[in-house]
């Protein structure tokens, strides 16, 4: 627990001492929570946000147009909308809290955001099989291996893949019951995975709710890179969530929702019309794309690596 | 503007690196910002959160838990209930940037937060009126004088007053249009001023929504330590907006909105039924209190004391 102290130059010692003093009293105010997480919780935060007025000198209008700015997130808000978890995402915290859950362990691969589109029960595929059941876009031809960070391969690994149609929709954003572009899928007994996708393309978040309004008051995309949703999971490893971005695209430096990690951009390597496909399957007069993503899953339970 | 560099011995140099990395894209993110003001408040918004999410290693469940908080804060928000507002009370955010913003100058009066029940066109009350207006409340005489940090007498200066009946509801919560327990009054020619009230009493803050689990899941009481409500302006002086609390209160140490100040602390003095009274009202058989409240307003627009 860190107790920081602002630099005191800008205000007089007995405003600093009047500000200082009521933060100590809100801290305070924790003590008697029925869990010492909640205290240690309450008593971090409000150390933040008032670190967070005292060092902006925030003023009174200010304040109340932070307000009125999550009245209106408060508002839009929904069963079918969630604009809190926009806000968090559009502030990097989704991000972070991923971040902070899953520690570097050695070579595994890193995890990124969950999003809203996932959805439970999810058609098996065989391997090879296409998740795509009629969703738009440019076939994609994805294979990898599954392993431990000891480099073992995980046979029998579970993989949920899912992503948005060309159109940059989730089948479950058409509200007409579609499964489409989603399935999940085992990896044979030497770790290895292939299925046929399409090809993933840039989309906005929802964007016309004051989080669409705090992007544009800050110059900021609404626009998500291109991605496939990965959540991999087997016996004793930790699971993991993450996803593959395209490299090249024109989003990965600036994902509204600070997604992309350089360590999952892989090459989508376009094929042209007619090159043989992998499995044999005939595309016609259509081009594909194919990559490779080779997932290391971290020992489940890991500790803290301090 | 500070960089926090969190310790890094809890977690991996590898794992310190992708989190900070993340919290520079998000910091960076609102370098386009419309103003150079948005953009250090988004900046340092960012800053203070994600040290939060990380300092406290905040789990995905928590994580989920905050959303859920945020969400309910929003649906019982209405044009009557802000809940939003109470939050802020409740983690001393509101009485912080009042703080922030009525700096520290010599013997002026401290200001303490403003609260929801202020109304314009308060009826005005000549000196040595009541502002009872038939609430239900023990008399209580207050007197005191205006001046500026000087000490010269502010002759005129207007000072609005408002309080809670001794039910611990003020006028516009009955909903009836009644109008009690409120006047605007002003100085005479010495700075002086005097009026009839009723003696403050407690009253809990609305509980019954997220703001009030919250509380109680820490351990905290709704209740507002007893006041009177003032705002006091004159020409060439910075508006105060403050209360008076009756020592002896029991919430003194721990009203729910963190706004006690110790120099705003007044003896209620009790009067026995019978006292004399100052301007020769007649009160029976009832007791009564006697307070005083002398006022120093600090000069507008008070620069920066840096």
């Amino acid at each position: 627990m860190t107790h920081q102290t602002l630099p005191t130059g800008s205000v007089s010692p007995e405003q600093a001492a009047r500000e200082q003093s009521l933060v100590d009293e809100v801290v305070a105010s924790f003590a008697g929570a029925e869990s010492p997480r909640l205290r240690e919780l309450m008593e971090a935060l409000a150390r933040h946000v008032h670190a967070f007025v005292r060092e902006t000198r925030l003023t009174e209008e200010e304040w109340a147009a932070a307000i009125e700015f999550l009245t209106a997130v408060g508002h839009i808000t929904d069963d079918k909308r969630q604009e809190f978890i926009l806000l968090s995402d559009a502030l990097g915290l989704s991000m972070q809290t991923i971040t902070v859950n899953n520690e570097a362990v050695g070579a595994a691969t890193e995890a990124t955001v969950f999003g809203p589109f996932f959805v439970e029960g999810a058609p098996r595929i065989e391997l090879g099989g296409d998740l795509a059941f009629g969703a738009k876009g440019q076939p994609c031809w994805v294979e990898g291996t599954v392993t431990d960070t000891e480099g073992r391969p995980l046979p029998g690994a579970r993989i949920e893949v899912w992503e948005a149609d060309e159109d940059g929709f989730y089948d479950v954003q058409y509200g007409d019951g579609r499964t489409a572009a989603r399935a999940h899928l085992f990896t044979d007994d030497n770790g290895a995975y292939r299925f046929w996708a399409v090809t993933p393309t840039p989309y906005p978040i929802p964007h016309d709710g004051p989080v669409g309004q705090m992007l544009q008051a800050v110059g900021r995309s609404p626009m998500r890179a291109s991605h496939l949703h990965f959540m991999v999971s087997a016996e004793g490893q930790r699971t993991l969530v993450t996803h593959i971005f395209v490299a090249g695209d024109d989003y990965l430096t600036h994902d509204s929702v600070f997604g992309v990690r350089d360590s999952l951009v892989r090459d989508f390597a376009l094929q042209p019309a007619g090159t043989p496909t992998p499995d044999g399957r005939d595309l016609g007069d259509t081009e594909w794309t194919r990559t490779r993503f080779d997932i290391v899953l971290a020992p489940a339970q890991t500790a803290s690596t301090s």
